[in-house]
């Protein structure tokens, strides 16, 4: 039993203050959940007596969740960020192994101790920052064996961090080399038996896909999401990224947890992720990486009701950012997201894209994953710019 | 007496490999110097019985320098950034007190150990990345005892924390209120006395101005740079970054260090640079904040022969921003730096624009300000995105 007080309270509930915000606050924790919260002149007397904590006037948010990353994979791409910066044309990066096959050989090289041991100091990273929860997607395997190993990795950060893990399958993130031209037999021989084997053992929690020129039809991504209900497992989607394929409406009508990026999504796209109560999660980190002219429609989904996250996409291509308070930033300074709307998207949002019903928002009942800040108002989460101002976190409870 | 062994060398003097790359190498380090460097094959036998680390073919670089920041400053602008961003007009955010003006009234309400308190966590924010310079500003006091009292408390950050500190006086940063349509006055009355002030208590390093329409004209800068020169300061100045009004010519007409920002620099002020040897600073964080449309014109800048160094500009209103490995990020990917010059100008070319020569390369004679990195190639340090693979700093020889 834990009393954290004098504390400024960013609860995250909708519909009352901005922020939810509780000035002069007090939270209690019993075990792992807030058991009560609010302004500390209300706190029941019975409460007197528990062990107390000061906060001297900080700001306590839910801890934050990272709802879309690509955190474990094999090797990095510097050298091809540095030959693309040279002048090196696409054709001359690939020549030189670079792209995303690049890391997909890494990824297949790589053990399950590799691939833990390189994701652990980016984890570290997030976690430093007061992030409770991270979503990671397998995706560089592009083979059977592989993709298991990248979500058996991504499990075992969960047991090697204090940090609850959610992973998404993501077979159909590319066409491997192997199946070029045969993406059809790579979605039937490849990922649904893939998909089946980690519903099995029980190493997926969501199905994702890539909805693209570049990667899958919307057709061949339907006939694996209709697998994935036949598991029994959730879907989401990296749609209308670059272009619009209706990637958004086929994750609608999977009722889809989320759809991610949207910079090119339309009108019907946006009515049907209404619709369906599907999250749209803003990716800006690959945004600014790839220096994506095409804004995603946020005024749109604001007017539409649709629930909005933000996640780092961590990934070693296009987006290897390890900060979601930058993330913060640049859904602001970008997105032109407020800064209640980009701690909302990564916290109760993110939660909601995730299909997570405990954490994202402090409230009775709830897993106690907090973040305590050195700073006196919300905004300063997502004003500032490659500064952490964290002064403790808790997880489930425990600091 | 200290060897480092076991090490990648990234020495960025130029002319040489890149990056000045040596793999395998050994620095040595008696008191605060550099004494030799070199392939470890070749280190001399004599140097075989003193104290070593082995670092494990960690990368080591120059200590990264930091040459363009207001990072002495009262209060901060969370809250103007989150009502421009639901909407508030500049009108708007000025009622509120929004605007450079709030922060001078902030500073001038600070006392010097406030200043310097609030100042020390960014600092910190820096150091951590493997900082050992910072270049600190004048600028939000704007009448002579304020300005004086930003230096003092800048100049005891360097007695507070094992980093060199370079002050600079930039009363020429923004006409105060009390002078509204009157720079001339305040440039004769106050800028002017302030920077004697400045001088005869040895609080300055150089002097710097903000040449634009909504700040001063290059004639009343040109006033305030001949005094500079009579009392024996260089002179630096914050030109061309909304518009061009030919400040870097007047920078290089009084031989300035360095003139930052340069977004809308021509062709007669890169010819002037370069004329004059006076480094560019380019200043990748405000054009993110501002989403300026403008680049700076880098490719005519290389062409010319123009020194190229980068900083945070480190400020409440247009670049709050406390990472230089995400500045050098920001200039690799949106102003198209490679990672090799993204690290030179954070170095090298840094300790250029302040005069500095001492530091900034790793060399025999040099000082030992060296950053050790986590990572295998220097691309990397560039290539990552809100990470600091920091291993170890070293300030003058010690760790
Ligand atoms: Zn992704
Ligand atoms: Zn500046």
């Amino acid at each position: 039993m834990l009393i954290l007080r004098n504390a400024t309270l960013a609860t995250m509930v909708p519909g009352g203050t901005a922020y939810g915000l509780i000035e002069n606050g007090a939270l209690a924790i019993r075990g792992s959940d807030i058991i009560w919260l609010g302004p500390e002149s209300e706190m029941p007397t019975s409460m007197s007596v528990w062990p107390q904590e000061n906060l001297g006037g900080r700001l306590v948010t839910p801890a934050l969740i990272d709802c879309h990353t690509h955190i474990v994979f094999g090797g990095n791409r510097a050298r091809e960020f540095e030959l693309r910066l040279k002048g090196a044309s696409y054709e001359e990066v690939a020549r030189a192994g670079g792209g995303i096959l690049s890391t997909v050989t890494a990824t297949r090289a790589a053990s399950e101790e590799e691939l833990l041991a390189s994701a652990l100091p980016r984890v570290d990273a997030l976690l430093a920052e007061g992030v409770s929860t991270i979503e990671i997607k397998s995706g560089y395997g592009l083979d059977v064996e592989t993709e298991l190993r990248m979500l058996r990795a991504a499990r075992r950060i969960g047991e090697q961090r204090q940090v609850r893990i959610r992973t998404s399958y993501l077979g159909a993130h590319a066409v491997p080399p192997e199946f070029k031209g045969r993406a059809d037999d790579y979605i039937d021989e490849v990922c649904r038996v893939a998909l089946d084997r980690a519903a099995e053992e029980g190493l997926a929690d969501a199905v994702d896909g890539f909805c693209e020129g570049i990667a899958f039809s919307p057709e061949q991504l339907d006939r694996l999401f209709s697998r994935a209900a036949q598991v029994g497992l959730p879907v989401k989607l990296h749609a209308e990224q670059l272009s619009d394929l209706g990637g958004a409406k086929l994750a609608a009508y999977h009722g889809a947890l989320s759809a991610d990026h949207l910079e090119y999504l339309g009108a019907d796209g946006i009515a049907a992720l209404a619709n369906a109560g599907t999250t749209a999660v803003l990716l800006p980190g690959a945004f600014y990486t790839l220096r994506e002219p095409q804004l995603p429609p946020l005024q749109a989904l604001r007017d539409a009701g649709v629930p909005i996250a933000i996640a780092t996409d961590c990934n070693p291509g296009s987006s290897p950012l390890t900060s979601l308070l930058l993330t913060m930033n640049m859904a602001c300074t970008l997105f032109r997201l407020t800064p209640e709307e980009a701690l909302a998207g990564a916290t109760r949002e993110a939660a909601r894209a995730l299909g997570i019903a405990d954490a994202g928002s402090l409230e009775v009942g709830k897993r106690a994953d907090l973040a305590v800040w050195d700073v006196r108002e919300p905004a300063e989460l997502a004003y500032r710019i490659g500064f952490n101002p964290l002064y403790k976190r808790y997880f489930a409870g425990t600091a």
